[in-house]
């Protein structure tokens, strides 16, 4: 079976098939890693491991710190307002359901200028920098690199000149390289593309925390979280591990992140050229300048002909094809761990379903 | 190897070898519980087990609603100030660490009258009923069931004369039958008796949820939560999975929270008797009406013998008994998963120290 949900997602089968072997006993623990204290020799070792496989990867400097909360991105939305939005305003890029949800939150903590608005257009490219009506003033600019719901992804990151730069990277966190010193905050909840769910991973410029208020609910306080290396209390052990194997094969099988990317842009085209070589049978929700690597978003002629291409892709053992309820149609998500075998099966089932029905 | 630690702790090994089976095909999904939607009917299946578990544990009725959230109890040290206190008055019990943490969370956002405060007897016990100074205007009474630093136990929680009733249940939850009518809210985090970390459960009083004010942030917004059935955004679902597993296994393999409780005393006084029958070698931190039954904390005669009883012990598989830097000493953590025969090695061990350095 191939599993296209939108999140939690599919894991690497090497991965999976290491968390069962060490499940009951954890080499060198006596215990299984949901089991051992997090003050512990073997959970520090696991809790760094998984910290430095993610620095490796991106490349990152000493000026950064990578931190394991909980929560999920949606918790993330609160706390960047109330660690550096209050009393003051930030600019919040809307691209679709996810920056929306991003911009209700931090509402609630300041002032949210949306610095440019996808939604007459129905969501289906990110801006071009000439488009965006930065504040001089903004805290920081906030935007989504990849609406999992739209499909909608940002080729390369938005120019906004020095500000502080924000961003929701959950989707498409791993999924290539980044050059993280454009970036002031990246967090990313950990079930799309590096773990599953119950850990969201944030990294932080370390200069950033000063700015952070006293007085904050300690477990909202990135300050704190940050002077404990995310133990200020017990931090979600398994996931972090999953992660820490997650990142180990980006790192050792996938070989890092610059062939991650290729391999995902080979993933995607299978799907996208099947798409736009249909004839209008399938039509992308995205414009092509903005389709997204890690989900694929379609329509079919009508909303019937949808329901039994779900359907059938079901009983064929294409799992989790439907669209999101406020999009509709079909979604494909495709992340780090879908293999390519699953892209292929999923091309040759939309060639062969539109033979039938186009 | 016996694992004496306070948390992450042991878990069931029946409970173990059945993640470990199902690890990376969960029965009927396809795919490992880790990359299963949260909108799926496999984990809704999953989710409403593990909930309707506490609730026939705990003789649930239809005026509580069980959630599994995250950030642990220290979260929720925020969340019910957020929710029930602001603007009002709270009385809260002081009876060692986790109550002192609750305390400090707690003034971030009304004012916090301490009932009791038992400081200055070093955190030997809990008041007596007579002892608590309540507010007749306090929007609630806030206690700590267990404190897992100080080894202090209620044995019957305390009565408050119909104020509602909180209580921070982490590391005490489910190892007895409790009586929930009495509570209007209850929440724990999962790591010592049901689960791995990463998760908390909040039983709440469903009337009670129209006090929560408008405006908080989602994730902290015990309302949303609720109607939400702790869906709002991804849950962390192979914790509560785990918490499934482990609520099955009090239910059918300890056969309810009597039988439960019943094999604690019997653990517990194990370690007690050792220490009472020792002529003062052995001191109990705890006065004897308030012996936590989770942990079993003590001293030596010398700091130096006390770490030479710890080295020795783990050295023979007794691991995590040294006491909480905050209090020294050693603490033996004997959760529900613990068996009889962990305990009995350790009394053993007591002894044979004993007569070698006494």
């Amino acid at each position: 079976m191939f599993n296209f949900s939108a999140g939690p997602a599919t894991l690497p089968l090497p991965v999976l098939k290491k968390a069962q072997e060490e499940l009951v006993l954890y080499p060198g623990a006596g215990a299984s890693v949901m089991e051992i204290s997090h003050r512990s020799k073997a959970y520090d070792a696991i809790h760094a491991q998984a910290k430095q496989n993610i620095a490796s990867l991106l490349d990152l400097t000493d000026a950064y710190q990578v931190m394991f909360l909980q929560g999920g991105a949606s918790l993330q939305f609160s706390m960047i307002a109330m660690n550096f939005l209050a009393g003051q305003s930030a600019d919040y890029i809307h691209t679709g359901s996810w920056a929306s949800k991003a911009i209700s939150e931090a509402k609630k903590h300041g002032e949210v200028k949306v610095a440019w608005n996808g939604k007459e257009e129905n969501f289906v490219r990110v801006p071009r920098n000439d488009e965006l009506k930065l504040d001089p003033n903004a805290a920081y600019v906030h935007f989504t690199s990849n609406e999992t719901i739209q499909g909608v992804e940002y080729p390369v990151p938005p120019e906004v000149g020095g500000k502080p730069l924000f961003c929701d990277f959950s989707s498409s966190f791993l999924s290539g390289p980044v050059d993280v010193s454009k970036f002031s905050l990246i967090y990313a909840g950990a079930q799309k593309n590096v773990g599953p769910s119950g850990v969201v991973v944030v990294i932080v410029r370390k200069d950033l925390l000063e700015r952070v208020p006293q007085g904050l609910p300690s477990m909202l306080d990135y300050r704190l979280m940050a002077e404990n290396d995310s133990l200020y209390n017990t931090p979600p052990c398994f996931s972090v591990y999953i992660v820490g194997l997650v990142t180990s094969w980006l790192l050792e099988d996938m070989g890092g992140l610059e062939k991650v990317k290729a391999h995902n842009q080979k993933k995607a085209q299978l799907l996208y050229f099947a798409i736009d070589g249909s004839g209008g049978f399938y039509r992308g929700h995205a414009q092509k300048d903005s389709r997204s690597l890690m989900n694929v978003t379609f329509r079919l002629p009508e909303e019937a002909l949808e329901k039994e291409f779900i359907g059938q892709a079901t009983a064929q053992g294409l799992d989790g094809l439907k669209g999101h309820r406020s999009v509709g149609g079909c979604r494909a998500s495709i992340y780090n761990a879908m293999p390519l075998e699953g892209c292929q099966a999923l091309r040759d089932f939309m060639v062969e379903f539109q033979k039938k029905k186009g």
